[in-house]
């Protein structure tokens, strides 16, 4: 398992850390069958969506405050339910395949880290799964 | 990697896939432990839920509706944000286990490609994944 | 694979299964790079979240209850929609990585069943991975 840290600036940011994993999985044996990526957060999550235009991200997180916004009623003390909420929505966890050391996404697809309770320094974990020929 | 393609017939569909994965899973060598199901596509994704009533699906469907209105204002020009939400709220990958070359699902389990951007041709690629004794 | 059951106490309700799964995984070769955890039912489903605090689950069981209310005028009659739909928000399997025989989780992080259609006896289905050197 290898993993590397992301800085994030705001309380809700979509960070692509596509580069990052690819650099990983670039180095991995012809074995590697997939990739998981997982961040061991609570208040964060992963997901793969569209790149190319940042407006889509942008509306992803919009519409997920209009889905869970902060000022919700909630019981836990920390004014930060809706980050845990948006979190488990997302995942705190993606699977990309690989082949030929590098990750099989679409032409418009990135890996994004998902920001909900930042700005903090987060971790993102990336371990190499082991495929079989079919 | 195998793939295969579906062509969606409406805006938004779920199309069931589990006999395609099940038959590239049938040939599956026997230390298989699991199939990653993803699809390259930013506006679909996939899911695992009821087959049996054809209804569950048509539920799930109308209520992303409800949570992601198409007709709310996003910046995204193109006029499909929902759909990249939808997206991201379903995922574009799911893990399912396998043994014996079977995959092991529940009796009411059925793996759907979750189409919120059609009607068009889409990809499913599916990775086998070796499992280890527990 | 190996699995476990739960018995689930109400509607809805958060299983911290963290044990259990770690249970099954202490006993994993060195070889295992993840775990796939997987429940085969359509209306519960998995997520990974805070353990620290009850409130944490209690105020993201509550949230889904107001995106996805039970009373919401559904086809399917067995009036359990709201349940399959939380379901496929959550997803019916997490992967979690591996490394020395132990979950790779973060401080506050658990794997909790997400039961939405309860009381029941749930199965929790471990299938081990394997990883490749990165």
């Amino acid at each position: 398992m290898e993993s590397f840290t992301v800085r994030t600036a705001a309380r809700a940011q979509f960070v692509n850390v596509t580069a990052e994993v690819a650099g990983i999985v670039a180095r991995a044996p012809p074995a590697t069958g997939a990739c998981l990526v997982q961040v061991p957060h609570t208040t964060c999550g992963m997901t793969v969506n569209e790149n190319a235009d940042p407006d889509v991200p942008a509306d992803i997180l919009a519409h997920l405050d209009r889905l869970v916004p902060r000022s919700t009623t909630f019981r836990h003390c920390e004014g930060n339910s809706d980050a845990h909420i948006k979190a488990s929505l997302m995942g705190c966890a993606v699977v990309v395949p690989v082949t030929g050391a590098r990750l099989v996404l679409g032409t418009w697809q990135a890996v994004f880290l998902c920001e909900f309770d930042g700005p903090r320094t987060r971790h993102v974990q990336v371990t190499l799964l082991a495929g079989v020929p079919s």
